[in-house]
């Protein structure tokens, strides 16, 4: 392993995730900063023999017109995160890594995303689906090959795509292919056009995001054809972890939630993109339904995202749960998250890249099911929504892979 | 099953968790409520064959002097619980609840709890620790007797004893046998001659109190050689069942809770009772040492625990839990828990007692390693701290039984 | 005053305002309980010889089937208030009341209201407005004769009705009259009518509601010429109240607000009407305009009001206000309100009724300017925002009663 | 004014409220900040003509070794305030107050405060009362001659100290000067020494602390002797400022307050000195007397103050309101609070030596009672405890002062 180098390829590259997963790489590799936050740093995984941190290099996709030591800046300005010194310290490793970004493509994102477009995006609007497929492509080996990667994972960590037309679930490969082939409108949002991209390229993919993905049936089918790995979507990061560990607590000691109500605000990019309502029903969607599926009946739930702008990139959540306990007797748990939410999320994405690449290594291809703790609407049949259990799905292929 | 009658006796019959038990017992045996807050009534024991609600009697000993109706209506009217219908309703059970009450022993309780004393209980205050133990183990067998009962299971609720001298878990059994026996001080607490009289009975043992109860080398060994079963310390209903449950999370996660503060307060009488430090320093010692085993580190952690009189049963906990995540950055939750104590502990006593009945019913004896989640100091060996964790071994124990 | 009588007429009479002001008067006329919640029963305004409670006799307006009985039931039922012990002593006086309920219009009240409207209201709906005034006169005529009454002071507390169209305000009396005199539609709303009706009969009005009632320059007219008091309008109970508290020490401390976010639950009827958007708007509108007056500057604020059945009464808010201190560094205040609703409007429609009462007495009309404390949005030109400065106004005007 | 330049001698010069307020009047010179924070910056007191920024000159009484380039630093990478570039910019000017900084006395301040003294402190630990005050009037005149000062304001901001014996408050200054100059003993703490000397420099004195300082019959006799201006006691700046804004609410609805209880955590070396139980009798007195005097009646109160270290300077507060309104409804408010504790305080110590110099201006002498809304413990007959009251004092002076 000691001499490989492995790529990172980020989709929204210098968005607030993938801003601070490559100030905390860079940092990783300079040994700046201890490991916390970082899953796969845990004592239980040492056995696993992962990448170093240092084999990892940075590239990726953006729309928009910027470059990493600008983003890390207003994020430690704006959010009071990362200091002076560290980013001094970094900012050669940025300077490679923002040497590696390339446009990413317009097609499918909804008007909202498309205004934060720069020039390079822009001019590249009406690109045809395949031509779109086939320059991400390209970029992606050319950054493989002029960095002399042995492999690359792809991993979306852009801001949240409108809904997806249902059609798109109908297509087989064949067709969706032909599709994207004949047709000059994409059938597909940009986020599975990245998907696509990497899987033809025999890349792995991991979806941080709400959008759809590689999470349609054409896409899996591909990912197993082209034999990559896959996993996501949606980074379980803050309200919805504490959702998914809290949950089962009420089960277990059958106590009846009759409402959950949880209110969340923040103001980074993510938020301002979150602000259009059509954007905001894929997350507000991905946030809800858990609480059913653990429960095993539907309390009454309320679930607000909102854009603050003071609050830049700190997430506060405001949950109240109302539950009645023995001879009908009503309390309340309150509790108030305050998370800065790429300092939360870009460890995982780190993490993620991590664990794909240690079962790349064993060569399997399809979904990682044992990764769905990471996620608020993991894929793959019959995941369990109780966090603990999804933890023990990482646990046990842990164990699997340290005893192989 | 049907038509066998089992006791349960309650050590503090007339506290508010001895109370809410009692009330709600006699609701459940009159279908006046649903089974909210009652574990044992989940779906996934159904399978378990457990013993109705209605074969269950309730006696117990107290050392103050008062009655069910007094303690429910006062409960009632201080905490705003039960109801004026409900209480009139089972009135009738309560009263023939009230017949099997006898004088428990304030040998070892400390002066705060003597203070509580009726004068039944003090006109026995200088009773020795060899007749004590003779005239509980009486009041037991007339209990099973005159109610012609299958079983008995003692379930101590009574408020927390100061902690025991650490010699006492130098005796075994025979030789505690004889310093009972011989000497006129005895050298354990009243938590403990409850549970000699108990197994000496052939009664199984639960203690959901922070006091040392069986918790004892000696009364281990007598639990096996008497062929009973037994299990404590000390009900995890709030607050600590939050920290069992987050802790984890934490953890996995590798964020590194820096300090975990937790201020509670409340105002019933076990508040009154642990405003004397002795009584407390027992209770805040059960709270503070699972931060440490979940996290495999000691954060700075506080824990208060403050009587409020006009809070009465309503234990409300305020916790701040301040974190490190990735690159350093600081982090927070809070949580306020607004509970209600003898609620949410009552029915946790009712289930203890229902699987203590089922696995008694297989003939195994000794501690019920399978009930550590109930407790904030479960007993036995390798118990693990995540709340999980400890009802994965519920969740298997009933698998083992269903499938026998 | 001894012997005189005095009618409360409550437009809203069965609802959670009404029900609870009437449960409180008649448990105050056989004083079961204390004075707590109540303004007008300071030490502060003794001096006033202010009438007692027991010169007080309830009727009112009402579009829904009911009585007071039942509400009450229901409030103890769902929101765990009062006691069944007080429902019992005060129904005598409940069921006083409730023959001095007449049915209310339901011109102008919009759908969400109309819906909730029972079959004597629905008989009246196509009532002209000129007739619906004058049958809401009667009624009030009637009340008075029937039961002896020196004065009455009329208190709307129904359901928020939709916006009122603005060209309602260009209207002089003459000319409203004119048109509600000739016209088939009413050009103002519900709550103007009852208005117009009890000022016409020459009685006092109080609109603790958001919807419009007397604040329009026609009525302001009507109410000086008719020399009658008037004051609104949006009762002001628990989290708007807090602002009025807090902001002014933000601005004495010149610490700048940035965002203050106030999330509010709530699951009674007049929260199910606030659940359509048309009825909201008039209330959000009420919150929100303070703390731009209070600053002097516009932070981001954010106000929701949602309902969520479970939480009956109780309506809990959830505010944040993030803001600057010194050298740019950023702060925050959290806090929950869990407050009764109906039990933190009723005593002060109570006391307004009281108070304005009191005025009446000293022979004046128009606007009760001293009474600004109490509502959201206070009627009157020039009234101070804070709430302390609002509150001054009453105590000098109780100085200036004491001292004439 | 333009040309004079007006000292401010800090004791406790480098602690963390004397670092921020130097660094921060360090960066209003340089214009580097706005003026959030600032009391006297607001408009209303714009036509005062108080004295610029730019006038002031920082020096001080400091019993520890160190300087405020190391304090300021530590503030910035403990608490994550200030910023690097900020640092580097008001370094020159943090030089030129730090050689202006003097070795502080150990007389009567404590073992706690006494272990963090460094060497020429502790060298200077056996003199005698009468040399350490002719010390600490030299030190202070030394600062106005080399400064070319026109007046001085001397503001204590030093750790708590241990409450003084209350004989102290026997003395009149003649006995209480004739004692300290023949007993070894001083009679009263290093707080009041200090004051003594500013007093006989004919300097004014602010006391920020709950320390007794100028709080003594001898020393308010002094004061008038000499003709200058004092004020305290212990700074108001979070939770208690809450308090006396919050509870005139509870009071003016006539809400029964039936419990206040305080929870305060923070980690500066202000905390370290409060774990120390003798002197944190002194805060938490200066802290609870508040509510009873506002509400005219004792509710069940605690307030704790906590030490945990990782808090820094943040002090996070959780309050805890349990009142009770109408028809004996009990209800709920709590609040957090999250603040920065020397970015709280030293504005308004800028503020107090800025108000202080524009009443000396006046030529008054004595207690300063319209500065009582920047205390605890305001020192002054007949001080209103409601927040408002007391600021309206200021209020009402300024408009003397513009007025005059």
């Amino acid at each position: 392993m000691a001499n490989e180098r492995i790529g990172i390829w980020l989709i929204g590259a210098l968005g607030g995730i993938g801003t601070t997963a490559s100030v905390g790489l860079a940092a990783l590799h300079r040994k700046l900063i201890g490991e916390q936050g970082l899953v796969s740093a845990l004592p239980r995984f040492k056995p696993l023999q992962m990448a170093d941190w240092s084999s990892f290099v940075v590239g990726g996709h953006e729309i928009r017109e910027s470059n990493y030591a600008t983003e890390a800046r207003q994020l430690f300005e704006k959010s009071n995160v990362f200091s002076e010194q560290l980013l001094r310290e970094v900012q050669p490793s940025l300077d490679e890594f923002q040497s590696n970004v390339r446009p990413g493509t317009l097609l499918n994102v909804g008007t909202t995303i498309e205004s934060l477009a720069g020039t390079a995006a822009l001019a590249l609007k009406n690109e045809r689906p395949a031509a779109a497929i086939e320059r991400l492509t390209a970029d992606l080996q050319d950054f493989k090959s002029r960095n002399q990667l042995s492999h690359v994972i792809v991993a979306n960590v852009a801001s949240t795509e409108p809904p997806v037309d249902p059609a798109a679930r109908q297509y087989d490969w064949k067709s969706l292919s032909k599709k994207l082939d004949s047709d000059p409108q994409s059938p597909v949002p940009a986020s599975s056009l990245y998907a696509i991209a990497a899987m033809q390229s025999g890349f792995d993919h991991v979806n941080f995001t709400p959008s759809i993905g590689s999470d349609l049936p054409a896409l899996e089918e591909l990912a197993l054809e082209r034999n990559v790995l896959h996993v996501g979507r949606d980074g379980k990061t803050g309200e919805t972890l504490m959702k998914a560990v809290l949950a089962p607590m009420f089960s277990a000691r059958n106590l009846e939630v009759m409402s959950w109500v949880g209110h969340n605000i923040f103001g980074n990019m993510d938020g301002k993109v979150l602000d259009d309502p059509i954007n905001k029903a894929n997350k507000v969607r991905s946030k809800d339904h858990l609480l059913t599926e653990i429960l095993g009946y539907k309390p009454s739930t309320l679930v607000t995202i909102e854009y603050v702008e003071d609050m830049a990139d700190w997430k506060t959540a405001w949950d109240h749960i109302h539950f009645r306990g023995f001879l009908n007797t009503q309390m309340t748990l309150q509790f108030t998250w305050q998370g800065c939410d790429s300092l939360l999320a870009a460890p995982l994405v780190l993490d993620l890249v991590r664990f794909t690449e240690r079962e790349h290594r064993r060569g399997t291809s399809g979904i990682l099911r044992h990764l769905s703790s990471f996620f608020k609407s993991p894929m793959g049949a019959d995941i369990p929504p109780q966090f603990h259990k999804q933890y023990d799905l990482l646990e046990d292929w842990a164990d699997e892979v340290a005893g192989g």
